[in-house]
C-alpha cells in the first residue's frame, strides 16, 4: 500500500528514525502518513514521507497542516534532545491561543508535560494514540522473535531481571535491568538502555564480573503508569548490538508494551549473533 | 583503653581498612581485639594490632588461635576480591574437618555462603556479631552527622533517593541510588557506589544531567533481609570525595545499618565539600 492511501495519521516527528519506522509501520497498516518534524530534531529520512518542517512554537501551523490533511488521530514520536529555549520560540497566532497552558505544563515535571500536551493536543482537535495502536507490528509478541530460545539458566536471569526491571519501573526510575547467572547486575536510570549495557560488558572487562561464553539477559519493560501513547520503551539493532558484545545471552522485552525498531534487523541481528529475543507476558506487582 | 585490656573480640579480616577502623572502635568500647588476617587480603595496617596472618583453609588453626586469646564473639569484615581457589588451599586437619560442609556452602550463592559461614563459626564454638554491635559508634546514628543540613529540595532528593535504594534492596539487587531535583538518575548493582557516582558525575559532564551549585542525594541502606553480621553497607571518605566532585549536594544513609568508616574524616570532608551527611529511618515496605 502506498503513502497516498487509507486513513490519515499524523506523527509528530523528534528525532532519530524510529518516526521513519512508525511511518512504514502505518502504510503497512493501510495508514496514510503525515508528519510534522520538529526543526532541528527531525531524521533527514522524513524527506520520503509527506511532511512539513516547523519550528516549536509554530502550534497555529501544525494544527492548520494536519486539518489541510485531513489528519485526526496523531502520533507523537522521537527523542527530543532538549527542552525548548523560551528565547527562541517562533510563537504564531495558534500557539498565541495555547501558550498559557503550555507554559503551565511546561513547569510541571515530564509526566505532566506529556499528558498535558495529549490534552493540548485534544483541544486542537486531534486524538493522541500510541504507536502500538497504529502500527501493532511495531510492538514485541509474546514468546521467541528470533531462532535463538532461552536454556533454563536464562530462564532464570529472565526472571531475575524482568522483576528488577519492573520494581524500578514502580518507583518511575527505569526500564531496564541486567540479570547474570542469577544476580542482578544494572540497573538502567538516566545513562539509557545501551550506557547500561555497556557499563556490564565493561565490568567484565576489567574481570569485576565473570562468566564463560554468554550468559545473562537485559530485560526491558514499561512503567506501570507509563503512557504508551507518548512514551514507549524501545529496543532496536544498536540493542543487540550492545547486548551481543557485552557476552550477554539475550534479551527480554515485555510483550505489547515495548517497541522493536526496526524488527527485522533486529530479528537478524540477533540470530546472526547467537542471543535470544523474546516477549514476555509480566504479571502486575503491587506497588511499594 | 588499650589493645590489651577489656574482653577478647575476635576479628576476622579481609582487604581494606575497615577491618582496622573496627579494631580501634572495638578499643574505644573496651574490647581486646585479636585479629586474624586472610593472607592476601588484609591491610598492612593490621599490624598494629595483635594479629595472626593465616591462609585461606587455615581453620583449625583460627579456631585454636581465637581459642588461645580467649576470643568467644568474633567479627568478619573486610573485603574478600576473589572467592578463593580450592587449587592453592592449604587444609589443615581442623579444616578437614569442616570441608564437605564449607563446600557445600561454596556451591550455593553469595547469601547462603555468608549465613553458612555463620552456623560454621558457630559449630566451631564462636558467636559472630556485627562490627555495629561491639562499635556503635562505627554505625550512622539518625539527623545530620556533620554541620550543612538539606534544604526542602534536598529533603524530597532524600525521599527519592531513599525510596529507589529500598525498591532495590527488597529484590536483592543493590544497596544505593542517586536522585536529583526530583528524578533517580542511577541505581547501584554491580558496579558498587562509587562506580555509580561517577557515573552520575560523569552524565552531568557530558551534558545529558543538567544543575547548577551542587544538587542531588546519593542514598545507601542495608537490604532488609541482609545479614549485617557478615554484610553491612558502608560508606567511608572516598564516598563522599565521590558525591562531592559529582556535584551532589548530600549523602543520606539508613541510619543504624549503614556504618561510616572513619567518622571523623568523613564528617571532615563533608563540612568542607559543603555536602550533608545525614542519617534516616526508613520505613519497611511491602516485599515485592
Amino acid at each position: 500500500m502506498a503513502a497516498d492511501q487509507g486513513e490519515p495519521i499524523g506523527i509528530v516527528a523528534g528525532g532519530g528514525t524510529v518516526p521513519l519506522h512508525v511511518a512504514e509501520a502505518a502504510i503497512r497498516a493501510g495508514r496514510r502518513p503525515f508528519i510534522v518534524a520538529i526543526d532541528g530534531e527531525a531524521d533527514p529520512g522524513i524527506a520520503a514521507y509527506p511532511h512539513e518542517v516547523l519550528k516549536w512554537g509554530q502550534i497555529g501551523r501544525m494544527q492548520a497542516v494536519f486539518v489541510e490533511h485531513g489528519v485526526k488521530e496523531l502520533v507523537m514520536i522521537g527523542n527530543i534532545r532538549v527542552r525548548p529555549d523560551f528565547s527562541t520560540f517562533k510563537l504564531d497566532l495558534g500557539a498565541l491561543r495555547v501558550i498559557p497552558k503550555v507554559l503551565a505544563l511546561l513547569a510541571n515535571g515530564d509526566a505532566d508535560l506529556l499528558s498535558g500536551v495529549v490534552a493540548l493536543m485534544g483541544q486542537l482537535g486531534f486524538t493522541v494514540v500510541g504507536a502500538h495502536e497504529v502500527a501493532p507490528d511495531l510492538v514485541a509478541n509474546k514468546g521467541p522473535l528470533g531462532r535463538h530460545t532461552p536454556d533454563k539458566g536464562a530462564r532464570r536471569d529472565i526472571a531475575r531481571a524482568m522483576r528488577a526491571a519492573r520494581a524500578i519501573g514502580v518507583i518511575d526510575a527505569g526500564q531496564g535491568a541486567v540479570a547474570v547467572n542469577g544476580r542482578v547486575v544494572a540497573m538502567e536510570a538516566a545513562e539509557g538502555t545501551d550506557g547500561m549495557i555497556d557499563r556490564v560488558g565493561a565490568l567484565r572487562a576489567a574481570g569485576r564480573l565473570k562468566w564463560s561464553g554468554r550468559a545473562g539477559v537485559l530485560a526491558k519493560c514499561a512503567k506501570p503508569q507509563q503512557d504508551l501513547r507518548v512514551d514507549m520503551p524501545t529496543i532496536g539493532p544498536k540493542t543487540v548490538t550492545a547486548a551481543a558484545s557485552a557476552g550477554l545471552a539475550g534479551i527480554a522485552v515485555e510483550a505489547g508494551r515495548v517497541m522493536i525498531v526496526d524488527r527485522r534487523e533486529v530479528i537478524d541481528l540477533a540470530d546472526r549473533s547467537g542471543i535470544f529475543l523474546v516477549g514476555e507476558v509480566t504479571q502486575p506487582e503491587p506497588v511499594a
